[in-house]
């Protein structure tokens, strides 16, 4: 058996941003295994096969690529951005742990990739240079209350926070009950960032205050990131502000 | 003028993880500015100039590399991992908006790359596979209480941690003084990943329990990555053990 299995990060757009390891494990695969829309980010190669599927069936896609290079293929199940965050190296696991035994002798690879809230951070300034944390706002997979606890969490304890997932056609409300809810926590002039489509043609980068942000702002290729008190704008002449979070605190305000 | 700043994340390690923007911001800057260890990673060229300095005087580098781009030299400064996650991005910026107004039309771009922990996760498995949280553990540029504080929130909210900065001769105790903490808030079985010099010849991958999680099994080129309760070992034969998050919780245990 010479199967291997990579799960391989796009990063978020271009070839540019896309790592050379990366690179080759999509040109080496005799499979590649993916949500559609992230396939059709990638070449294609004359007699590499193409296994595309709709967006949440991540668990039977993760078996599908398992079963696949048990069989001896070499398959790359791709990702966009970093396959380990809100990505599928997770459900590639959770299939493993579930799978046959001879599923955990299985040359498996994670190869990371740029992830949103990086790229994100880069055009905007250096808005993750403090503290941070990076919440899916999905409540697919946890219940509500448990998503509102940790932005509460994060809000008090000073975090710079980053919420992918912020909102989709089935998930229209989540969003502005997030900023709501962090109205409660945070002052009203926090930066808020939303950074749609990051490094392709139709990018948008729009930075309001914590008073003015809804979710109107955002669609499904959105990351948003909300500042904290170490997050400071720079005006520019005829361009956007610098966002960027101070690398320090004076004092602990708790 | 026609100087320009860019801000390079080298990624972990080797040219492998390096985007082609990042290498291509090597190649066309005719001053590289940084600290040397990270400089020294850097291929020469002739004609190019480089500028290394030593650790903790980012600020300085940080005017210095402006101070360049301003007189009209193509400048990269030089960052390992990513340059927005405790590197020089918020240095930079730091320094436009403390310097001189024109400063801030200066040409200046964040490249991203691969962050500490995305590569550490990736030779793990997916341990950041739910919501996680990245926390400087340095208490040069904040007190040790709010680094407490924020260990905490993290662990009561079922955040996964990423440990940056967690140890050096000058902070030889706070690394086992948040171990110490985290075992009041956490299970003893949650698994403490240390990750060292990720991506270069002398690799090292450590899990441990938090029980048994101390001080000695990292130095200054690791990152710590915490699991929270989402968090599962999988044994494999003659390997180290897969570790991933799952990306579900059923039920708020708060």
């Amino acid at each position: 058996m010479s199967g291997w299995l990579k799960v391989v990060g796009l990063g978020p757009g271009g070839a540019a941003q896309l790592t050379p390891e990366a690179a080759e494990a999509l040109s080496a695969a005799t499979d590649l295994v993916g949500y559609h829309t992230y396939l059709d980010r990638v070449s294609r190669r004359d007699g590499q096969r193409r296994h595309g599927s709709d967006n949440r069936e991540e668990i039977d896609r993760a078996r599908h690529a398992l079963a696949l290079a048990a069989d001896g293929a070499r398959v790359t199940v791709v990702s966009s951005g970093d396959p380990g965050v809100f990505a599928m190296a997770s459900s590639v696991f959770e299939a493993v742990e579930a799978g046959p035994v001879a599923w955990r002798a299985l040359d498996i690879q994670v190869v990371p990739g740029i992830t949103a809230m990086l790229a994100a951070a880069a055009r905007l300034g250096a808005p993750l240079g403090h503290d941070f944390c990076a919440i899916s706002l999905s409540d697919n997979l946890k219940p509500w209350p448990l998503v509102l606890r940790r932005l509460e969490a994060a809000a008090k304890a000073g975090f710079v926070t980053a919420l992918y997932n912020p909102t989709s056609k089935a998930r229209p409300w989540q969003l502005d009950a997030a900023f709501d809810a962090l109205r409660g926590w945070l002052p009203a002039t926090i930066p808020v960032m939303f950074a749609t489509a990051v490094g392709r043609a139709d990018e948008r980068i729009d930075t309001v205050d914590l008073a003015g942000a809804r979710a109107a702002l955002a669609d499904m290729r959105t990351l948003v990131i909300v500042g904290s008190d170490a997050t400071r704008r720079i005006a520019r002449p005829g361009a956007a502000d610098w966002i960027y979070s101070r690398r320090y605190v004076e004092e602990d305000r708790a």
